[in-house]
C-alpha cells in the first residue's frame, strides 16, 4: 500500500535522493527518479543559468516526479524561484532557514514544498505554514545541520509527537537496514545524501567519491558552529579549522579562513587537502561507488528481507 | 524464537537495563529482571561494601538473571572484582577501558563478559579476547561516550560489519519503536538507560527525575571531551564548563571545576544547578516517571505493534 509520501510525490518507493551541492545536478536525480525515487536537483551550487540547463535536462531524461532543492541562505534566490516555476517544477525542498519565507508563494504556484528541520520549533513552523511535508534531518547527516546535535534515531520520534506533516528522516540513512529503521521510528520515507554522493551518476569529482568509500568511523565531525555547522571529512582543511579554534579565532577569522569556493574546490575539482569535503557519517558504511538505480534497487530489496525477517516477541 | 541474547542470559525479552551511576541499584536491577529483561546494577559509584549489600539484596529480590556493570577506570577495581565472584554474580557488563584487562579472569571464573564500545576498534577487539557480547553506544547516549561521536544509525551496522558477536545497541532507545530500529539495524537486544533512570524504582534523586522528564530537544550536550567526554544537561554546572572553554582553561582547570562528587549532588542529591546530570538525547521524549515493569511491558507492546504493522514494499 503507497504510503504519504509516494502519493504526495506520485513515486514507487519512499525514498528520497538528497539535494547535495556539487553532487547532485540532473544526471543523478534524473536516474533515482527513473528508479522509483525521488530524484532531486541541488540548486545550492548553481548559478541561476545553470540552475535553468539542469533542469531542462533533467526534464529530457525523465517522465518521473523531480524536484529541486534550495537553500534559503543562497544569495540570489529570488531568481532561482522564478526559474522553478517558469521550468515548472511541481516539488521544492527548503532548507537552511525560515519556511515562512517562501512556502506560501510557492503552495499559490501549485507547487507541494517541503522544508527541512532539525528540531522541534521549525517543525511546528512548518505545519504553521503550509508547508506539505518535512524532512527531519539527524546529526549524522552530512553538510549542514541543527545547533541541537539531536541524532535521527531520538529526532524522528520527537518529531512525529510534535507535527502531523508527512516525515522523511535524514542522517545515517544509506541502506535497506536503515531505511526499515527509519520507518520503524515513524517516519513516512528517507532521504538519502552520502550514499548517493557515491554513485556514478553524482556529479561529485572521482577524488571525493573515492574518498567517500574509503573513510572509517570517526573520519568526520560537525564543526564550524559559529557560521553555519557543516560535517566535514577531517582533512587539512578541517585542521586548519581546529588550529584556528585553539588560538581562540574570531567569527570573521574562521569567515576568512573558509572564503569563498571551498565545497566546489574539494567536492567538485577534487582538492582534498584545501576543499571542504562534506558527507555523513553514514561514509564509513559506503565501500563502493555505484550506479543510483542499483543503489535503490539494492535499498529496497534489503529493506523487504530486514522486514520480512523481523519477528514479534 | 529466542534470539542470541535472550539464550546468552536466558531472559525472556531482549532488553538491559543500563548500569548507571546514582540511578540503579538493586531496587532497578530486580525489578526489571523480574520483568523479564536484564537488570544490571551500577557499580560505578557504590564503595565495596555498598556494592555487596547491593547484590545481597538483589540475589533476595529476584531469582531471575542480572548482572553488575563495572567501569573499568574505577579506582578500586579489584575489590569490586572479588565481591562479584564471592556472590557469584554471573554476568558483568564491563566499560570505559579496555577489554582486555579483565575478561580472561572473569570469564575463568565462570561469568559471562560483556563490553560496551563505541567505535569499530574496540569492538574488534573485544572479539579477540573472547567477550561474550558487545555493547555499542552511540553518541545520543547520556554519560561517559566515545570520542568518534557516532550514532547509533551508523554505529551498529558498521559494528556488524567487523564484529560477529551478540550485539546490544545503545543510545537513543527508550521506547519500543526505537528497539524495533535497533533490531532491524542489526542489534540482537537493546540497552536502555535514561527511560529506565525516571522510572520509580531508579534510586536518583526525585529532582533529577522530575528534571529528566521535562527536558525538551537540544537540552543536553556530550561535553568535557578533553577528559572523559560526557554527555550533560546544560544547567549551572554546565554552563560554567563552557565559560571555562572561553578562557581556554586547561585540563587541570577543568578537572578542578569537575571536582569530586559532581555526579552524586546531581543526581543523587538532587542539586540541579552544581550538580552533574547525566542523561541521554531520548530524555526530551520521556514525560512521565512509571514503574520499571511497566516501562518493560510498554517497550515490547509496542515494538509488537510497530513490527507487526510495517509491510514490505
Amino acid at each position: 500500500m503507497a504510503g504519504r509520501i509516494e502519493k504526495l510525490f506520485g513515486i514507487k518507493y519512499p525514498i528520497i535522493q538528497a539535494g547535495m551541492i556539487w553532487c547532485s545536478g540532473w544526471e543523478l536525480a534524473a536516474a533515482v527518479s527513473n528508479s522509483g525515487g525521488l530524484g532531486i536537483i541541488g540548486s545550492g551550487s548553481m548559478y541561476p543559468d545553470v540552475l535553468r540547463e539542469q533542469i531542462k535536462q533533467c526534464k529530457l531524461a525523465t517522465e518521473k516526479p523531480f524536484g529541486v532543492n534550495v537553500p534559503l541562505l543562497y544569495p540570489d534566490i529570488e531568481k532561482h524561484m522564478d526559474i522553478i516555476v517558469e521550468e515548472e517544477v511541481k516539488i521544492v525542498f527548503t532548507s537552511a532557514g525560515n519556511p515562512a519565507t517562501w512556502t506560501s508563494w510557492l503552495k499559490e504556484r501549485g507547487i507541494t514544498v517541503v522544508h527541512v528541520v532539525a528540531n522541534t520549533k521549525f517543525a511546528k513552523k512548518c505545519e504553521e505554514v503550509g508547508v506539505d511535508a518535512i524532512v527531519a534531518e539527524g546529526f549524522e547527516a552530512g553538510g549542514h545541520n541543527g545547533r541541537e546535535e539531536t541524532t535521527t534515531m531520538v529526532l524522528i520520534p520527537m518529531i512525529k509527537e510534535v507535527c502531523g506533516l508527512p516525515l522523511i528522516a535524514a542522517g545515517g540513512i544509506g541502506s535497506g537496514k536503515a531505511m526499515a529503521a527509519a520507518l520503524c521510528l515513524g517516519a513516512d520515507a528517507v532521504q538519502v545524501g552520502s550514499r548517493f554522493a557515491a554513485s556514478v551518476e553524482s556529479s561529485a569529482h572521482e577524488n571525493f567519491k573515492n574518498t567517500i568509500i574509503q573513510t572509517g568511523d570517526g573520519a568526520t565531525e560537525l564543526t564550524l558552529k559559529e557560521l553555519v555547522p557543516v560535517r566535514l571529512i577531517k582533512n587539512a582543511f578541517y585542521h586548519q579549522v581546529q588550529e584556528a579554534y585553539k588560538r581562540d579565532a574570531s567569527v570573521e577569522e574562521l569567515k576568512a579562513l573558509l572564503g569563498h569556493g571551498r565545497a566546489k574546490k574539494g567536492m567538485y575539482l577534487g582538492d582534498l587537502e584545501e576543499g571542504e569535503l562534506e558527507i555523513g557519517q553514514v561514509s564509513a558504511t559506503i565501500h563502493e561507488i555505484k550506479p543510483a538505480g542499483e543503489i535503490l534497487k539494492e535499498m529496497v530489496e534489503e529493506y523487504n528481507y530486514v522486514i520480512g525477517k523481523i519477528e514479534t516477541l
